[in-house]
């Protein structure tokens, strides 16, 4: 079986790298890309690095031009999704890299982002422990897929395992991350120029504004925590480098909690997982170690002084934090093998 | 008045940033500047960056080159004061840039150090509240100062008027940090080559081992914490960038205290503080904005939902955190004005 | 004797740090700060580093705004100062940090710049070597100053003294340029993004095309180059680090010119210059080495293998590059000491 | 065929790379890594990127471990190879990444490194023109290969066409490249620490004592150059970016060559070959667009006003740099497809 594809965004950061990864997957045809002010244009011009599909020029980017692929990733800015889902009806399979169909909840949509709100679709996290299982089995077999966000499935990873097995109380969790400004999108704003980014380590969205915080909160309410119970102070950090996300997230130990079973939480839950990897005892990740994979690394400390579970984990936000979490997606919608283009080893130094 | 001036370690970081803010010190002679293995080289092979120091040459670091000045600072890698400033009986004032004399708990000492615990000098953050006042006091007249760790006064002057003031809760506080690598020393050793820091964010001493954990604690009780009642937990995070610290701590509000109450107990830590910036709500500090200068900039965010008061501060590890404190010590141990030679205004970008 | 002065551009990068080394000029009064689009903010709303200032509101850039000073900085994009210049007839000091009013020749206007040619100022390169004497000459009591092009001033610093001195062949250059984002100004393109930046080296203008070179041409020239002889072959490169340019330029050796002579026409032409630092034989500046300082550091190898002279030059193009020599200028022309409020250390590492 | 291969100096940076690229390798099997202090420690200590090579554990590098293999990989430093080349003799294939077997000319070996003269081997860049034809044809089938030093192939690459076709002169060759730290390898060195290598640009080897000049000057005398007739100014500046060379390589236009002529010299030379780019006119690369590349991607500029032929080239060095050189060369001597194994894709931004 080989799936004709369609990649828009194709000239932003997220849309190259899903393409980075389709690229050498066996079971897909890139048939087509599009842009928007960049239609017309040959691919390299923008993605200079995607040698191998050097043959593919823009398009632009309308329903026409989308429909009729077996697969339709959409990577667009926040709240342009929409008008293309509607016109999309025929086609097997949606994966939407931006936000518009995470969010269950209404009362979330309306105080982080405003307007109407769009119905949510499966959330493409497969390894995110949910009640009696793994998010993965909602996307066998699914049309619409809403591919999660970077910082978002980097923490909901981190505290899961520990809300699941009720060793960590999620009632006064913390996350503050080091985030590369790759997650910001390749549009031209002056915060994000290299000038005032390099040499400085810059927080924004301080104090409870981060559109991730209610798709953590959801996430963590799909893994057992109770819905009322969820307080989360989450913190992004940009700091010079252009991918990689490291999250410090750490949550009270629920009292009586062994070592051992509070280990086990995370042993347990991902013992199984290619693309989650629990470090030993001691041992934490660096983002450098994850780039280009697609690979949530995390290692885990019990503080009992602090009296805290601190979980640090390194993603490359846009492989496992975006198009590799869509790729994954796709992988298991499409009943193909789950890991198929999904790179285990990263890039490092 | 003109002090005549000896600074060991000045072939490091720590020393060289002294020799930088003294270079431009009117009411000080830089006489002597010692190293270890680099003695008997020009200060500007080591150091090219200090041209307006070119005459002066490396000498040996010992206790006869060093005695017989005014000020002395010892700018040395940990443990290895105690050797000099037994031999410095005579001399006016020694500050230490180390970690040697900075604790007054041995309980902490054994803990965090190990082996002798040598005797607790003042401790120079001039702006650090403490019960009646301010750590300045201390410094006025003082003969013997420990420059505080830059991490540790960093997350101090952070959360040390919400202590003071009653509006936060000490017994969970969480600080996460960026740092750069000066932060280390001039030491060659694999995990700080440029090549395993770029690009990547890096944790290390994750899960309550950092020594700078127990300094934070004593600044807090000093300001007003029950000496039980303190638990950090503290995780620093490597960043690409030579400089900076951004400190990103939390701690509960304390029930029932109002937005007001809270903004008022850092507005009037720091009202008359030039070195400590506490930045409009809605805005938080960047480490390029503090880079070359004297300055804690901090930025208050009162997170209900959270119910956390998260306090985000830049300061330049080599200014503020060390050489500076270490400076701006000397001029109140020796009756000069407090803000001499001290830069109020970072390099950006 | 103080000067009242106006600041145009204030909210960018080569405006801010004139302001930057204003604020400790004794003879100067920082009176009115203008941008465009942020009219009517705090100046420290866009320049945080800048505390000293913070009293400071940005006014509209208009020509009644920037009347009635001592002295202008005109900091603004390309082509936009001719507008003001015309109205600030009355100013005593009008200084240019743009490129309009530096070139003398009407046809390298025409290739490079297109568009009217507006009249050439004195140029702001003090220690530039020009027939008999140093272009200091020019600056002292001048009302008009162009302030140099960054890369330009570091290059032809770099190749002056051996032309001016017939020991190199000026006809077959060749100067390849490591350079921060910073000197493409606070403006928000999309090549200069941190993402597409950091871990990256970008060039640009390859082949001839950089507006730099017939700057350079005509200080060489200046500089006692035969005019029908000079050829240039001049690229940049884009690196990761907000400021610095460290020129590498190389140039035949002129035939018989012994390595005492070439060393001697450096050596000759620095001997008393502050500001450009001529490091001993075999040592090279690192640009780290003069980041805030209004300091040109270079190093000379002679390559008789391959028959050229090679220089490696390091500035700060905000600084010497830009607002250093556009304040050491101003100094010059107004008769203050020329060497006031410029920093000879820098701020490393 | 599946060949059994060994990698010693498996813990450094040329041996983790050449790790990853074989990770991949359908025909390989990675049976043996070592190293020197670290062996007895599990590879992913070292290399934690590389997680799908957890099971192998580091052995010493010693003759008896490395025996016995297909293809032995020496990653090692300098001078080291010589003696396990010796206790190799019945290897089939053995592949150097240092530099003792690359130089014919005993003279330019006792100019450059000194000591005996180690046996000249087939030379690893399989695309370098030389007379007749391309080095590819001497690997093909090759026991013994010398893989290139990662500048000395990047700059051959660029010049190699243009003096096979006689288009430009190789007697006044200027080459300044941008380099990443990473080609110094893993060793701890403070002039390597990210200190001093963020936010600088830092020269070394000025003035022609790189040692890569003659292994240059090899490759052009290959290409067709006269022996006597090869001068080139070489300069490195480290940037602070982990990875990459940008080398700006120029040399002066032959007396009446056409831009077609020129153009020509370096679409012929690389029209077949897939890891040699060689971009549209007007556009050159970055180093971010052959991160994690086997590729050498270059644009060409022909600057009649310098009168030179500018050829700015980017690789990833340690992939087509070392790594990816000594893979494609493994493949060719071992009679497998050219390409496996090797990414055409780089990953950015």
């Amino acid at each position: 079986m080989t799936l004709s594809v369609a990649v828009s965004g194709a000239s932003g950061y997220a849309g190259g790298e899903i393409l980075r990864l389709l690229a050498s997957h066996p079971d897909v045809q890139i048939r087509t890309v599009t842009a928007h002010s960049s239609a017309g244009q040959p691919l390299v011009a923008h993605q200079p690095h995607l040698r191998s599909l050097a043959h593919l020029v823009l398009q632009p980017t309308t329903p026409e031009v989308l429909a009729g692929h077996d697969v339709v990733f959409l990577a667009l800015p926040h709240g342009q999704s929409a008008q293309y889902t509607d016109a999309l009806g025929s086609t097997p399979l949606v994966i939407d890299a931006g936000a518009d169909h995470r969010l269950t909840s209404a009362e979330d949509w309306a105080a982080f982002y405003g307007g109407p709100h769009p119905d949510p679709w499966a959330y493409g996290v497969p390894e995110l422990p949910v009640a009696g299982g793994k998010q993965r089995e909602n996307l066998r077999g699914a049309t619409r897929i809403a591919a999660p966000g970077c910082n978002a499935s980097t923490v909901a990873l981190s505290l899961a395992p520990g809300v699941a097995a009720g060793v960590i109380v999620a009632s006064d969790i913390v996350s503050v991350l080091a985030v590369g400004p790759s997650g910001a999108g390749k549009s031209a704003k002056t915060n994000l120029l290299a000038s005032e980014i390099l040499g400085s380590a810059n927080p924004y969205a301080v104090g409870g504004t981060h559109r991730h915080i209610p798709e953590i909160r959801q996430a963590l309410i799909a893994a057992g925590a109770p819905s009322d119970g969820i307080r989360l102070s989450f913190t992004p950090v940009l700091v010079p480098m252009s991918r990689g996300i490291l999250a410090t997230s750490s949550a009270p130990i629920r009292e009586g909690a062994t070592d051992a079973e509070i280990r086990s939480a995370w042993e347990t839950a991902y013992a199984d997982e290619p693309f989650v990897e629990l470090l030993p005892e001691g041992v934490f990740p660096r983002t450098a170690d994850v780039l280009g994979a697609n690979v949530a690394s995390m290692g885990i400390a019990i503080d009992r002084a602090a009296n805290r579970v601190t979980i640090v984990a390194a993603v490359d936000n846009l492989v496992k934090g975006t198009a590799g979490a869509a790729v994954q997606s796709m992988n298991l919608a499409s009943g193909l093998v789950e890991t198929t283009a999904l790179p285990l080893n990263g890039v490092a130094p």
